[in-house]
């Protein structure tokens, strides 16, 4: 008896594509981590939490309910305050933001997990940004989808090569396996990458125009995990030329249609506690049902208690008040990186830098490795510093080969010293491969 | 453009079979449900979490690692205690009980949707108990899986019958298609049956004996949900001739081979709190990795926060002294229940009555269906009383109709008053359809 029982989605399912990178940062106890996209543990709002669980849980009338089940798509309360906090980030806008269409899940992840349960079959394709968030490449992978990247610009996804692509599926007969276009639109994981309303604007009617094609609807998959870690207003930014902060746009849900195509995902992950795990969805018919169906089989609805906590953030305003904290500090972080970039990283290194969000994207002279086999990566480790090497933020194309001169930088979880003191020994690295022969 | 986008397992996946229950529920408020699986609200520990999570959030050294992320299987110390818990439970065997086959997971129904993920393939089959978790069939059934039935007695699964099946299976061509055999091994939902460590041993070596044919490992997943509720000692439990306090056997991790073959499911929800929604199993490899990778891409692990609230409760005893409060209330409520089937039921319904659990199974003579469309049913819910029609919790089978005149009645949220109540309205309209003509 060779065979194991696995399911073929079992078999495929790999190793996270960062778990190495985990366990080689545990074995070197010296290693300063820029690679992992965690928040920082001194703005986790311990105290705030504390308070509110304790005005939930002082009376049975409160505590009881916030530890009872509750509803698969989630308490009302917090899918009406959900709602609002979003009406309020889009200016006011109330076109999509239903709270009839909202549901409350274990983090934006399970979102999108239980999204592409319901949307794809195998063989299925769903265009990304290239290049994307590789955790959500690697479900593609697990769920034998297919990644199709598109090329993305410095605000946001190349139009013209959306229409290229679309065009080429079509023409090969795939554009019927085409379930979605997946964009990171807000401080994109990992280039830092905004992408302007009029590009998403564009990038919906484009889906249209192709449906009849298609045979189905094409939606468009908004994952705007990293909206509200913004910077704060010019005055607390890093000072530069090359940099001009965007104003934030508003989402996808804002545009005509977009109630029967846009497929919205938050989170309440990096803004307030990963610890409290949830985030949320805002879908079109039939698919709100469907996920909520699906939900229902996972988990029958995530923790009460916890969305009781985050309902109780919004609606006293702590939320809003501990978000504008967090905001000030990434900036303060990202203005420290950026110095350092400048002092250490050689100039012909060019550095993304964006208005919100965990990360820089750096970008070697053409033919530089930074992948994961190169000489770069190698010696960047022996020096105890360790960074997400960009080629594994790729959809897999049979067409041509990976770019591999990219690096995504964080500064969400290291303290302001190991910044600095990280980007020198990158810089060291890096001079001595860029040095002109 | 007439198709819509779902997947094949977005079509399929249906409404839940209560929820339509639910809606019943909600648009009569003088309705008693004997419906619901819930847990009674009096009983969850609003001031034993209270206390927990101060201490947790007291200060940033514990409140920040609660409220950041934490490992996918979950956090280290939870995952030691839920393995020294259920050595204990086990009477001090440690077989199969590592820590390091632990994952924490949302509730044990996550646990058990990512098991089949990693398991099955469309068109796989899965033993049942017949009658079983209702849940469990809806999440195989749009999963695309084969549910079937091996029939139960009043102490657990029918062995003969289940050899009769794996025959059949074998002839059929199909045994090659069968992963597991799914049990509910303590006071049973539906019926309240509890299974000895004899019937899990002889289970465990039939499908150990048809492995060969079937090319691949057979695993006996046991869901321990219900093992916490016993009821403490004789003393506390109804005075009955009828009913004998099994002692309550250890988990099949006891048994030889365990270590391979056994995936065994607890939850926390249940005996703690839903609204701490948390859920653990322990899986022989490679199933342990390939869970814990599936998790990954669901959700990265389950909320630290609550964690740290169990591992505390656990730790501290508190969780011990509460399990005990919560046994108490429900052989009170048992007994109540009880009681009030005695005086109000007709003679010739047959009671199943149980050591521990939230449920009396009821069968009314061949003949008289409680299915969702009989006249028991819907007289009931003119009369104001629900329950679960227990054919709701059988396996399709083509070869025969499901049994309809059982029904599952609940005493897990009702208060004493209205078990009273509700049950001498089922009587009520009970005595009418069974009255000798």
């Amino acid at each position: 008896m060779k065979q194991n029982a696995l399911s073929a989605l079992g078999r495929r399912t790999a190793p996270p594509a960062i778990s190495w990178l985990m366990k080689t940062a545990l074995a070197r106890p010296k290693l300063i981590s820029l690679a992992a996209g965690f928040t920082d543990n001194s703005t986790l709002p311990v105290e705030i939490s504390r308070k509110l669980l304790n005005d939930i849980l002082r009376s049975p009338k409160t505590g009881q309910p916030a530890l009872q089940y509750g509803f698969t798509a989630g308490e009302n309360n917090l899918r009406q305050l959900t709602a609002k906090h979003l009406q309020k980030l889009d200016g006011g806008h109330d076109r999509a933001h239903s709270p009839d269409r909202v549901i409350i899940t274990g983090g934006s992840q399970q979102l999108l997990y239980m999204t592409l349960e319901a949307l794809c079959d195998e063989g299925d394709i769903i265009l990304v940004e290239n290049p994307t968030y590789f955790v959500f490449l690697s479900i593609l992978q697990s769920r034998g989808l297919k990644a199709r990247g598109v090329k993305l610009e410095r605000d946001g996804l190349d139009l013209v090569h959306l229409e290229k692509v679309l065009t080429q599926l079509k023409k090969t007969g795939e554009l019927r396996r085409v379930k979605a276009l997946y964009l990171i639109t807000y401080f994109q994981n990992p280039t830092g990458a905004t992408t302007s309303l009029a590009k998403k604007s564009a990038a919906l009617a484009l889906l249209k125009k192709f449906e009849r094609a298609a045979g189905h609807p094409i939606y468009l998959l908004e994952d705007a995990a990293y909206r509200e870690l913004s910077f704060p207003g010019r005055a607390d930014l890093p000072v530069s030329q090359e940099q001009r902060i965007p104003t934030i746009p508003p989402t996808a849900l804002t545009l005509p249609g977009a109630a029967e195509r846009v497929i919205y995902t938050g989170t309440y992950s990096k803004p307030f506690a990963p610890g409290a795990r949830l985030g949320f969805g805002i879908l079109p018919e039939p698919l709100f049902t469907t996920v909520q169906r699906i939900k229902g089989n996972h988990d029958f609805g995530t923790a009460n208690l916890l969305q009781q906590l985050l309902a109780r953030a919004l609606a006293t305003g702590l939320y809003d008040r501990h978000v504008a904290k967090v905001q000030k500090n990434y900036a303060r972080k990202a203005r420290v990186m950026k110095q350092a970039l400048a002092e250490h990283f050689p100039a012909n290194v060019e550095i993304w830098a964006s208005g919100g969000g965990l990360y820089f994207w750096a970008r070697l002279p053409k033919g530089i490795s930074a992948g994961v086999k190169s000489k770069v990566f190698q010696t960047a480790l022996k020096n105890d510093v360790l960074y997400v090497p960009g080629e594994l933020c790729y959809a897999d194309d049979p067409a041509r080969a990976k770019p591999d001169n990219e690096m995504r930088i964080s500064f969400g979880s290291a303290s302001e010293e190991n910044i600095r003191k990280g980007i020198a020994r990158l810089g060291k690295v890096l001079r001595k491969f860029l040095q002109p022969a």
